[in-house]
């Protein structure tokens, strides 16, 4: 239990809380979505992951949940526990000591300058073992938000496709329904409830009247906001609204009025850190354009439709060897026949 | 070794002589490419597949390697031996029975009506255990053009992709080297190995001049015929040729003059029982518009193109309900950073 480098029991309960941490992912803007597994004499004692909106954090939930049982057990916490009080909450740091905990694993450390190291110097100030890095990369998907917010100053946005083999979105006559199966679409409204926002252009806007809301059992309070993307203003403005976001136009649905941004840029403005783009293609290109996509899922209908509607618009690429090396395969699974394929962009990619 | 049905030994040396039977594929027509491994006390006494042009037989081979070893022992034969005598060579059920070969095992059940049972039965009325349909599925893949000519009367047919995720086979200037790299490349070669024939359209021949050939050591002297599409008679006609066939159009390469057909339906009078369908997208769209491809090579880079070349032309399509049941995985491997994916034409898909 004290071993001050990373075990493979280590790895496994870090896994662990890197679930936990996915039960808020798009939920917990501006905060990072935190996992937290406390474990003593080879049992866990408490489980916790950021609250909606940010707070309690998770180790306060998952101390909490322990009580005593916390004294000489290890954390395992997918970000450094932060080292700044707030007015909604004691510094986690503090609370891992208080509760006598005896070691510390933390797969990233925190880039909030509030935090960043002092929460791993605290916490060894007062004698405990903390170990770093531990599923770092896993960890940085995980809060892929939170980071790129910090590092680009905007959400990180993951582009859908859902296409035939041969690439297309649709008939001639714009009729999609349904190219990918059963399996696949509640997959989509699963991924939709991992981001805080959803955002469609205005051709779809109009074209579909897209509900854009999760439909899953247990998860149909987990909608995201609603973001159309329109070089045009919306039908109609009415609240207050971030500098670049043009107004919140009428919701054909009643019920969670969209936002309306004029650029893909626009998304920095977004109170969202995970943004999910549904389409069309000429939104699709517009935000490979301006190279704002981290993540592409791509699903994939074992159908041909020939002559119909390609997935993605006119983005600019110049020339092959340009579009070589941006996207590495990072997870594929079967839906059904359909087949969902996850890249990301590379680091070499340009940001 | 009496078993009179198939044993997990049975079809491990099935798949040996189905692995011999791919060493002529696309060089035997109008004869199947079958394989034969001879095994006697548990080890390989002789092996055998159809000979480049169609003789000596598969069977014919390997009991030449075998000799006297062969009494007593198993044939594994992935089509039905030949019951008839032909100008060629002597029957390879009789073979079979004079060399003491005391159990046959057969994938498939030859179609042809000169054998058609036949064959099986000539060998168990000579006392032979015969057990029959062992890796049929296999088989039939294997063998796919000749039966496929039995059947419909015209040779198998692939179809090959090469795109990009999103569907595209060239940016809007028709630049497409490269979108897959060198592992994939090679594999179309190693496929157009595999087929009598590679064909394109007349698009493609002018645009491009393509050799069409095998690229790989060792197997140079593989390269197909090469067949040409196209409502328009060829540059200059000369050779006589098949009804449907148009002519010979005058070869750039200066070599391996290409055959001119006018509609998909011309491949039936080709002397040649694989096609290998490579492009463009207008003689996909025709192959598939015909319904006459029955295996699809799907090679695919991990990179986005956007607005650029469909892989596939209009082929009529009117429905996304008529897209669906007709294509199932088969086979998927990594090619470097690219993948290729086998599909092939369901049995509920319209022949």
């Amino acid at each position: 239990m004290g071993a001050v480098t990373a075990t493979s029991d280590d790895r496994r309960w870090m896994a662990a809380a890197l679930a936990l941490a996915e039960r808020t992912r798009g939920r917990t803007a501006p905060n990072p979505n935190v996992g937290c597994v406390l474990v003593a004499a080879g049992r866990v004692v408490g489980r916790g992951w950021t609250q909606p909106g940010g707070r309690p954090h998770a180790e306060a939930m998952a101390l909490a949940a322990a009580g005593p049982a916390a004294r000489g057990g290890c954390a395992y916490v997918t970000l450094e526990p932060c080292a700044h009080v707030s007015p909604r909450g004691p510094a986690c740091a503090d609370l891992l000591i208080a509760a006598g905990v005896a070691r510390v694993v933390i797969a990233l450390r925190d880039p909030d300058p509030r935090t960043d190291g002092s929460g791993i110097a605290r916490l060894r100030a007062a004698g405990i073992t903390v170990v770093t890095d531990v599923a770092g990369d896993a960890a940085r998907r995980s809060m892929a938000g939170f980071l790129t917010r910090r590092e680009r100053s905007r959400p990180s946005v993951t582009l859908k496709l859902a296409t035939s083999l041969d690439g297309q979105i649709a008939l001639p006559d714009g009729s999609s329904r349904w190219i990918t199966g059963a399996a696949a679409r509640a997959h989509v409204h699963l991924e939709r409830s991992r981001h805080d926002a959803i955002l469609v252009g205005r051709g779809t806007w109009e074209a579909d009247a897209p509900r854009l809301d999760v439909r899953l059992p247990g998860l149909s309070d987990r909608s995201p906001m609603r973001v159309v993307l329109s070089t045009r203003p919306p039908p109609s403005a009415s609240a207050a609204l971030p500098s670049s976001l043009i107004g919140r136009g009428n919701d054909p649905q009643g019920a969670r009025d969209p936002l309306w941004i004029d650029s893909p840029a626009g998304i920095a403005t977004l109170p969202a850190d995970h943004v999910f783009v549904e389409g069309g293609a000429a939104t699709a290109a517009a935000f490979l354009r301006a190279d704002l996509v981290d993540r592409l899922l791509l699903y994939r209908a074992p159908i041909l439709i020939g002559a119909g509607k390609a997935a993605i618009g006119d983005f600019g690429l110049g020339d092959l060897a340009a579009a070589h090396g941006r996207w590495r395969l990072l997870d594929a699974r079967d839906l059904g026949t359909d087949r969902l394929e996850v890249y990301e962009r590379t680091p070499c990619s340009p940001a």
